[in-house]
This record gives C-alpha cells, structure tokens and sequence, in this order.
C-alpha cells in the first residue's frame, strides 16, 4: 500500500537490532486517517473469503483491526494478555513468545466471542517471526473455527514468519513488505 | 447516547460489586459500528473546542478514542502501561491508581507526541472513580497543553469520579451515564 509506504520512509526510525520504529503513526500515536485506509484496504483483499470475524491481540494491533472491522462490518475481538476479575466465563489460552522481551505470555480469548462456523481474519501491526500469529491460529483452532488469512500493516520480511505461514498455506498480507533495513535504508519486496 | 444506553441494557451483565461486563461489544469483542458512531457522537458534542489531539490509555480505551480521532480527523495518541524496548527519547510519566486490582501502575507518552498548544481531548471506554482521567490530565499539564475536556463510553456516576472532575471546571461528557446498578436493574441520568 503506497500511502503506508511512504509514511515508513517519511517517519520511521530504523534502530539497531532491526528495529523500526512507528510510534509516531501506528503504535503510539496514531495516524486515524491512515489506518482507516489501511482498514479499507485490508477489506478489498479479503473481500470474496467471506469473513465473519476479526482476531487481533493487544494492544498495538487494535487500531488497525477496528479500521478493518468497521471496514467488513463485522466485529472485532482482541486476545488479552492479562487475565483481569472483569474477564469471567470460560477462555481460550495460548502461549505467544515474545522474542522483543524474551520472554513468554499468555493470551485469552472469552470462548463464546470465537464459535464454530467463523471465517476469522488475523490483524496486527507487525509481522516479524508470526508467533503472536501463531498464537491466533492456535486460539481459532481451539474453537473449531477456520482462519481466513491473516492481514498485517508492516511484515519484515527478512525475519521469515509471514513466509513460514505462507507456506503451510496461510494466506498472509501485508501492506508493506520490507526485505531489508541494513544500514538503516529500507528496502520493500515489490 | 440512545444506541449505547440500549446496547448496554441488551448486552450489559451487572455482576456483584458494581462490575458493569460490556465485553461483547466494548472491551473485548468490539461492536465496530457502535464504536464509529461513538466516535462521531463525542466529535458532535466538542465540535467547538479546537481539539488538536486525543489522548487515551491502553487498552481498552484505544476503540473508542480511535474512533473520535478518525471523526475530528485529528491524530490520537495511547499512554502505555509498561515501558518496552521499542520506546525511546523521553517520556512524560505518571502514575495511576486501580481499584479494580489494589495497584498503581506506571504510563508514559513520548514528550513528542503532546505539545504545548495541544488542546486535549481525553478518551476512554469508563470513568469510575476518575484515576485514569487524572493520570491523563497530569500528561497533559506536564506538556504545558490544555485540556478541551473528557469523554467516556460509560461513567458510572455512582462512584463519582466525573462529578469531581466537573467541580474543578473540566468538562465531562459521558456517551451513557449511570446512576445505579442496584440489584443488577440499570438506571441511566436524564
């Protein structure tokens, strides 16, 4: 998606580590107009899968998971990564490893917001090694649901998650696909 | 706000200790229609206050306040719970207390996304006992910005957080207020 593309090169920051930051339009701040669109595109993809949920995980994916939500017109549901007294009734569960903190962390999903016969559509901001992907995929698989695909803002793709996913025949999206970042100069996969 | 006041009554779970579920279209799975018309619903009522930016905290209130941000087209900015590796530069920091887990807990915006001429619009899905609101309102007056006002899904009114909020002057608005939850019957202020 060119509006996204060119926002990674106006105003994101490359770290060492292969980090690139985005606080200032996706994660921190974030740029409303932009992730609409961002939503709208996401809903073009998919348009013929017939997808009846979104799934995403907190908290950097939320925005653009409503953006596509209110896109498809269908709801939308974040896997929580703190079980809180608010959450009640029976939960789905999965481990997601992060690899940013090294450590990892449960998720849950209340089972009654994911049913048997929905076409689930994964989104989150960033793809990079597709644990907390993985961690969806494992959630939709709990509830005997199917998983449409998954729609990412920004995948990395040196980092091999997004291709790992497509390989085992995820259909995987990304807005933009950045192949490298050496020497801080980002490179998109046409 | 009629919709809401009606979706809470439909779909709302009152459990013991003024708990107030709204996870099926609020805070959990999230109703993306409603949250969009929310969102156009709180720009309507500060359509007149030049409202530059709207500040929330992770995670639930990020929904709605991204839907206000895409109706005043305006960015909208998340304070974050936890530091993490990806943030960097400074960050203006404060600390709030949680009645609903016996804690205070820590979050930070990066000092670039709040300026001094901002006139913040704060957004979040509840207002209880009013510490998130006043967490924000010290991010805020530590940028030297100003504060438009406050605007939340759901005030619980019993535990009066906004009135509190009003008599020191900073405009409130609640999408529905309630007044009482006693023996799980709902009762919304006129």
């Amino acid at each position: 998606m060119k509006a996204l593309e060119e926002k990674i090169l106006k105003d994101g920051v490359v770290l060492p580590g292969n980090i690139l930051k985005v606080g200032s339009f996706l994660n921190h701040q974030i740029d409303a107009d932009l992730i609409m669109e961002m939503g709208r595109e996401i809903a073009r993809l998919f348009h013929d899968e017939r997808v009846t949920k979104i799934l995403t995980i907190e908290t950097s994916g939320i925005a653009v998971a409503l953006g596509t939500a209110a896109a498809m017109e269908v709801p939308m549901v974040f896997a929580k990564k703190n079980r809180t007294g608010n959450l009640s009734g029976e939960m789905y569960e999965t481990k997601v490893h992060s690899y940013t903190h090294g450590t990892d962390y449960t998720v849950v999903v209340e089972k009654r917001y994911i049913s048997e016969g929905d076409n689930v559509l994964l989104v989150d901001d960033f793809l990079a090694n597709g644990k907390a992907l993985e961690g969806l995929m494992d959630i939709v698989a709990q509830a005997n649901a199917s998983v449409a695909g998954a729609a990412v803002a920004i995948e990395k793709g040196f980092q091999h998650g997004g291709d790992e996913l497509r390989a085992r025949g995820v259909r995987v999206e990304a807005l933009a696909l950045i192949d490298s970042m050496d020497g801080g100069e980002i490179v998109f996969r046409d």
